[in-house]
């Protein structure tokens, strides 16, 4: 056996992420390691918690980067505030809601299901019903921004009903955290979850969390240990809590921080604001180009993510083999549906770094000259321009 | 608020890990970031498996890495091979043993402790006698090298009694991967965790992991869910394992992966038994240094760790101010006890790329400095002449 140093090709990243990083943020995560207890690695992780506070729009003390992907984030939100026995309500209406009743299930609690046709946002009405139906519910999940369909829910509705039936919340903001409004105190969202990979274009492997003063209530006054040692809160908070003495938890992954503080400064830097409407912006030069082809979109307009466009693949073309032209001739990866959407829908991401006018030009370039050698109905040729009389307008 | 880029000292890092990083893996890690199912990502990961093989010494198909710390590593061997209900004996001799306990009890099941003085190995007779009290436990598990205390434990007659009882083993190697003797399938372990931040000289971030046959059938045939969805690995098998369609579980850490990636090819270019002997042959230069001072090990010549060193404080001496001086005059971090160790002993690794005689001589004659400038009863002058003795011989 000899197997040498792995050199990656060179991609464009427009699938549901990773998203394209941005090179402050690889040279960020190359410098040199130091120690999880050293002064100055204490003193960054202060700045990231402050940085996370200004992307969540909160003051939320116990805000932190999770030392794990965003599914360890999810399951840390749910591990934590559930107790085996509990009724949680959770709102589905794509994969990751489907992730949620597997996170209740093994917290040992039932989950109440509120399904909902994939492509839709989570419905208030239903909420309210099963709040009406299910009194003894003590939490309500639910996905801000569906990865698998690219719909948007309306976070501030849903969270404020559960709260009139005194339930806390857990909020997925995977996709939506830094691509699309999101203020994590003027909802007053209990727990929210998300990832590095998607708008904050940092590399995966680190999980944004934020957790309200009720949320830490109930954690602290738990009458059953958390049944995850390494995601127990309550451990946790030694390491990235405010006291003066940091206990050891975990080793931190020094280097993935180091770029996650990166990506946080990039954001800060740009302002939060100026990044939802850059999302907006590219958004709408990407669907005048969809359009143009004649091809779809699989969320209604009103309910569209800008940073994450489902599209309907036309009749008759092999979903598949487009993408492996795509990556094979361009270097240009775009997502594949997931679960029932599986052949069905192209998921285009334009998140963080990636969404900017070069990609959409690009993608909508190569996906149009892929589709006109394959024969599919669409106008080919019109694209590009269409997108560029929403950059020149 | 305006945070900026964060730039982290130079530190040379001789504690309990995170031990110094090969700038070769820094640079990997640095590499543009692709997709978790690209195939150029899939190809790196095969590459990846078979290159821990290697290190585990073993052809276990399920050998991988756990996208999170070490902590997560142990705990995703005791959630998937343990049922609630389920009797596991723990071998307790420092602190990574309490967590294996707070492990079994947190997936439902009766921790029996054999515990041992801190500093001294596992006692087989004592295992022995709790496995004859003990006929319905299912497990045992202990730390093969512990990292609180630098005693390595005898894991091959361990495991041996062990399956003399049809127990499975779960093995923490976190500090003994490529830095001592490890052979994972001669000793028949069935369930091994690692970290990458200790002998393998990578960034903290990731766990390898390893099972058996055994294991696999067990987790296969369990009667209830893993109680961790990210920790799952009937899921995590889908996107490691070997089938050709890699499944989507959770977004890998792609660039910690190619870190990884990259210090086990370092690992075999240099050869696994080279890499155990230069470990020792430092120690031996480390420990001509700290006795010439006329300091102790905490632990018995027999059971000592060559790259983790625990020293004992001497006398009158500040411990924590010694390390303050070693971090702020010289960069140079060495290790705190832990727990009941905290103020008696200072720990000093010697792992993975620290592991030279560079840090030697420097760790020796700061150290010496130090204690000389805080009239510690030591002989002073003599530590840096004594390594180079045995560098010399």
């Amino acid at each position: 056996m000899s197997i040498r140093s792995f050199h990656p090709p060179v991609r464009t990243l427009m699938g549901p992420g990773p998203s394209d990083v941005n090179p402050r943020i690889l040279e960020a995560m190359s410098r040199p390691t130091i120690g999880h207890l050293d002064p100055a690695f204490v003193a960054m992780m202060e700045e990231t918690k402050a940085l996370l506070q200004y992307a969540f729009q909160t003051k939320n003390k116990l805000t932190m980067p999770v030392s794990a992907p965003g599914s360890a984030g999810m399951e840390t939100c749910f591990v934590n505030l559930i107790e085996p026995g509990e009724k949680v309500i959770v709102c589905q209406n794509g994969i990751f809601g489907m992730r949620m009743k597997e996170n209740v299930e093994r917290c040992s609690a039932t989950p109440i299901m509120i399904e909902e046709e994939w492509g839709k946002p989570v419905d208030p009405t239903k909420l309210e019903a099963a709040l009406q139906e299910n009194p003894d519910a003590t939490v309500v999940a639910f996905v801000h921004a569906e990865t698998s369909t690219g719909a948007i829910s309306d976070a501030e509705t849903l969270v404020k009903l559960a709260h009139e039936y005194d339930c806390l919340t857990i909020v997925d903001a995977v996709t939506s955290l830094a691509g699309s409004p999101l203020k994590v105190d003027e909802w007053e969202i209990d727990a929210i979850y998300s990832g590095t990979q998607k708008c904050l274009s940092c590399t995966p492997g680190i999980s944004p969390v934020s957790f309200s003063e009720r949320a830490i209530h109930k954690i602290q006054n738990r009458k059953t240990k958390v049944q995850s040692w390494f995601l127990d809160l309550n451990l946790v908070m030694g390491y990235w809590g405010n006291n003066a003495q940091r206990s050891y938890h975990h080793t931190a992954p020094v280097n993935a921080l180091y770029g996650f503080h990166e990506a946080l400064v990039i954001l800060q830097e740009e302002g939060l604001e100026n990044s939802w409407q850059r999302h907006a912006h590219h958004h709408n030069a990407l669907k005048a180009g969809i359009e143009a082809m004649g091809l779809s979109f699989f969320v209604d307009e009103e309910h569209r993510l800008p940073q994450l466009n489902a599209v309907t693949v036309p009749e008759g073309i092999d979903e598949a083999e487009v993408r492996r032209i795509l990556l094979n001739r361009y270097n240009l990866e775009i997502g594949a549906g997931l679960g029932s959407m599986a052949g069905k829908i192209w998921r285009i991401g334009l998140m963080g770094f990636a969404s900017n006018e070069t990609n959409v030009l690009n993608c909508l370039a190569a996906l149009d000259g892929v589709l006109a050698d394959m024969h599919a109905d669409i106008q080919t040729g019109q694209a590009v321009r269409a997108a560029k009389g929403v950059y020149s307008a």
